[in-house]
């Protein structure tokens, strides 16, 4: 049995951000467990790219799935909610912004000075935003300080970014398949190609496409099909997908064909693009290339590094090719030549990145005696 | 001092494709050494994707830059020209169409019939129609075996196809960075996103863009910019691009913003673009997208991977995501268990795929070997 999940709603009237615009913000979250009398008990969870706060349980037992990382976090599991109060909110400008289950503030959020979506308008949060709302909403719960935060992939860049913003504030950080400075190439694809090809698609309309008879849903389904890409790996792809060599004649009648493999991949996006917010991909996709926990020290990695007083647990995969592990583990060799406490622990998986959100069971036991 | 390269054409006025249709096709190819009268020192090299017959030697010594291979091909060279005569061909639907020094017949080639572009009406060509255009030539010449085919990524996945094909015609293959059936994965990424891409730009007109006011260059950018980005690998790109943490200021006011490292990405493309023809470039997706040795063998591998009477010797790169280090390892391995003689020598660089192109000295002296 699942443990039950509850969406909550927490509001910011005027919520700061780091380009210095103020607007009213709201985040849904989830909380599992329970909150000890002491508030010491508390971990902060950060959701993935394209998730919501939907980090565990069921809303109601008929529900197909439970929340993204249910395997890890439950009573007795490795984020044991016997003992843990689990906290996981919405990140700003969250993907799945047409979910009802979903409540995010974003480019499609009416600008309650114009009453229109604010579009492109909407000022270009950092994962710092993201990570100062999360800390509003625990200081509204008379929440100070944090036994650990973690989450996978920009779950664990929010991670990095609250241990050195807030070294005080946590004993322990668990970035997973995460670097603290998204690398370049790993920007490349499949963040920049979503933003290129945004530009070219002319129903994106610079992004005021809200009420226009015709959505850029091609450029939208094709962004979700790079994320799908490049969050799997060369085998995982081979193993999943199938070269039909009859039913593909298309493709060797047409160069513009379309493969069975493809339209199998087509039928996967589609479950979720119906929730999904064009611009509110692209400002997610922007964070993550913006993401550097260096910029506010000038680009001084080590600056930003020597920063952090949580114990850190970076927990990479080895075929992850959008945040390399040898990128995560020099990151770790660096906070422990600068005097910091961090261990790196490498997975192996042809899943590649999804490995830290869907094969739990690789780190779970590490996850568990870290935390105790 | 480097060779002096030439460049000639030769033309099959009826030349038949798998598919069936018959037109007439004309190649630009180079040759390097001299035949020997008995025409049994011959080296069959193919290129690869976006290069041309142009693979050693310059036109004149101020040339910036010689032919893509050579570091591996001249006299006492691995591929020693005092030895073997080298023969290298323009493929069919040669990206480089508006290049002046290639000779290429494709959707950019007049159709004698209608007087205009033959556009999507150009025939689908597979690799093995690549690989007759080359036999065609050969046989013009009087040659009938030849020593080796060789190549890196098109170039190797046209030696598995040749020695599939017509495993009596050589002795021995050396396919570079490169499977016999394409990885669906290497596909998607970033062949099949440039098709994608193309229908989403409405100045693709569904290839019928030539004489018309507004060009696809948008979406030939991106293209050139993403196999740029899978060619590579994360490691080269953090070396090779930077972050500026001051520059960089339009990413964190606006979504759209571009960054110094893309503009330096662009500005590289920028070379190339000009000599590129957008219908060419994905009709080489397509041949590389449909590329599978067992198709004629409704798919089964073994059957296509066992009529190979050549000595294989396969070069792959280990951070290889386009053609990974491990499915050419298999490739080699169900070749052996069938009878075959196959040796697999991966190379390891953070170039990535790449390494098949610009790091020969990795390789070299292996070649050397096999040939001898």
């Amino acid at each position: 049995m699942s443990l039950l999940a509850e969406k909550k709603t927490f509001t910011i009237p005027a919520f700061q951000f780091t380009c210095g615009r103020t607007l009213p913000v709201t985040l849904g979250y989830e909380t599992f467990g329970t909150l000890s009398p002491a508030k010491d008990n508390v971990i902060l969870v950060v959701h993935f790219f394209s998730a919501s706060s939907h980090c565990a349980g069921k809303y109601k037992e008929s529900d197909p799935l439970p929340g993204f990382w249910d395997s890890l976090i439950g009573p007795g599991k490795a984020v044991d909610t016997n003992k843990y109060f689990v906290v996981c909110a919405d990140n700003l400008c969250n993907c799945g912004a047409k979910n009802p289950m979903v409540h995010t503030t974003g480019p499609i959020t009416v600008n309650p000075e114009t009453g229109k979506p604010y579009a492109l308008d909407f000022p270009v949060p950092e994962v710092l935003d993201v990570v100062n709302t999360q800390k509003a909403l625990l200081e509204s719960m008379g929440i100070t300080h944090l036994k650990a935060v973690m989450g996978p992939s920009f779950g664990g860049m929010s991670s990095w970014q609250w241990a050195v913003a807030y070294p005080d504030w946590m004993d322990k950080i668990i970035p997973v398949i995460s670097t603290p400075k998204l690398p370049i190439w790993g920007g490349f694809n499949p963040l920049q190609y979503a933003i290129r090809v945004a530009k070219i698609d002319p129903k994106f309309q610079n992004g005021n496409y809200y009420g226009q008879p015709e959505q850029p849903e091609e450029t939208l389904h094709l962004a979700l099909e790079m994320m799908n890409v490049a969050a799997f790996q060369a085998g995982y792809y081979e193993r999943t997908y199938k070269r039909e060599v009859a039913a593909d004649k298309d493709c060797y009648d047409s160069v513009l064909g379309e493969a069975t493999y493809e339209k199998k991949l087509d039928a996967i996006v589609n479950i979720s693009q119906p929730f999904v917010d064009l611009n509110h991909w692209l400002y997610t996709c922007r964070m993550c290339l913006n993401f550097d926990v260096s910029r506010p020290y000038g680009g001084d990695l080590d600056a930003a590094l020597s920063r952090i007083k949580a114990k850190v647990l970076a927990i990479p995969c080895r075929r992850d090719i959008l945040h390399p592990a040898d990128f995560v583990q020099w990151a770790v060799d660096r906070i422990t030549w600068l005097g910091g406490q961090a261990e790196c622990y490498p997975i192996d998986s042809d899943y590649g990145h999804m490995a830290g959100i869907l094969q739990t069971h690789l780190f779970d036991e590490k996850v568990r005696r870290f935390l105790a």
